[in-house]
């Protein structure tokens, strides 16, 4: 992957389950459901050393944006937004 | 558990009885009830060393939101909604 | 106690002379009565070693709330609640 | 006197001059009229050494708000509300 | 070239590719479409090394404003608005 | 003069041409025209040691307050409203 | 000069190139137009050494505001106003 991330920021890919929860209807099980993504690059300011390429995130569903890049969507965070690695 | 918090995150699980009280009648009495719950996993930034897997935090019972990860509900609070562990 | 405050939360027991001027009227002369409450437990982030347990704090009446714990009421403040030690 | 001071705060007791002044009507000249008070205790967070027992300070005319102990009025102000030490 | 980017100020040049998304109709696929642009300047107070003299950044569509000198339009952002380096 | 300044205060006495601005129609002209005022006293906390007793400060003509002492009239600002030192 | 910036300002005399764009008719290829001017005077607590005396300057157009000493028009400017140095 071409991309490195800059700063605090956090790129991630979602893995299909969360991503499928965009812009359907949820039922009140699925909304406690996680969103989740494998990180593909993290900013040298990151301060939280768990938050390394290869590790899957858990983050805010309604945090970032998405960027492309090679027909890759990648969704941009920052290390707030990640609440856990599983 | 698989979980992992990241930043100054700490997951719990709610206490049963604390948990029964949200969305129901509430007396005077039950609203000064704690809220309470066991820490299942506390982020690396976390600064104060009370607040650690396995004890009780006691937070606002506005604070935070849920997730939930192989048939369990977590309560997603950073260090600063936890008010005294017991 | 089975409680301990985590950051710089303050937990105190309000005077009994204190907790009756809320919710009823109030003169003047009683408007600056100060609000105090004996400290039960200190955060380990609270920076003024004057704030200790066993001290009685003087506080601002609109501070914190309360929470209640085997029938004891106590009341949560942070640390810059707290105006002066008697 | 028993009060100690927490943090930043510092409690004063108002000259009579200046206390004279609130509440009434104030003539242009008066406006400008500095509120004084002498310091009764300052908290161990005061940065500026200046600010101490036994010295008048001069403060902004709305700063602060009193507390009442023992019969003596004091208002209480942070170390940002002193202007000058006469 | 002759300008020196100042504090943690970061000057671009465009690419083409993505300034003509500028101002004109943007299919949902556009939309993700990084902007990107060669770094020309970045002042000494940027933090992280990454962001260097030649390197391709990729920015926020919204981030920063225009300058023209000698016929060069720069896009001029400071450090937060570059999310990643190609 | 009696007054010490504490914390970043620094005390001014405006200069005569430029109080007079002050409440009267100023033509464009005089709208430039800086405002300056001897320094009497600064706090220990300011940080820029040019900003001196006995000198000459300029300063943003809607800065700071007036109290009086013994007759002088004074002006209040703080270290950041000081733009110049002639 | 007699003027000696505090604090983070610096005060620059406009290029007379920009300080022509104000108030009139600007066409787009205009706005773009950096404003300028050289630096004649940089408080101590500038934290880049880039920003010095003699320097051009490269600002906001909104930036700052005119003073005027011994009839020389003066935009004072603080650190971070300044985008580069040409």
């Amino acid at each position: 992957m071409p991309l490195k991330a800059t700063n605090d920021n956090v790129l991630v890919v979602r893995d299909e389950a969360t991503s499928e929860l965009n812009g359907v209807f949820i039922p009140d099980e699925a909304k406690k459901k996680m969103h989740k993504g494998e990180i593909k690059t993290a900013g040298s300011l990151v301060s939280d050393k768990l938050i390394a390429v290869g590790k899957t995130a858990v983050f805010n569903k309604s945090a970032g944006f998405e960027i492309s890049e090679d027909g890759v969507d990648y969704l941009v965070l920052t290390q707030r937004d990640i609440i856990a690695i599983v």
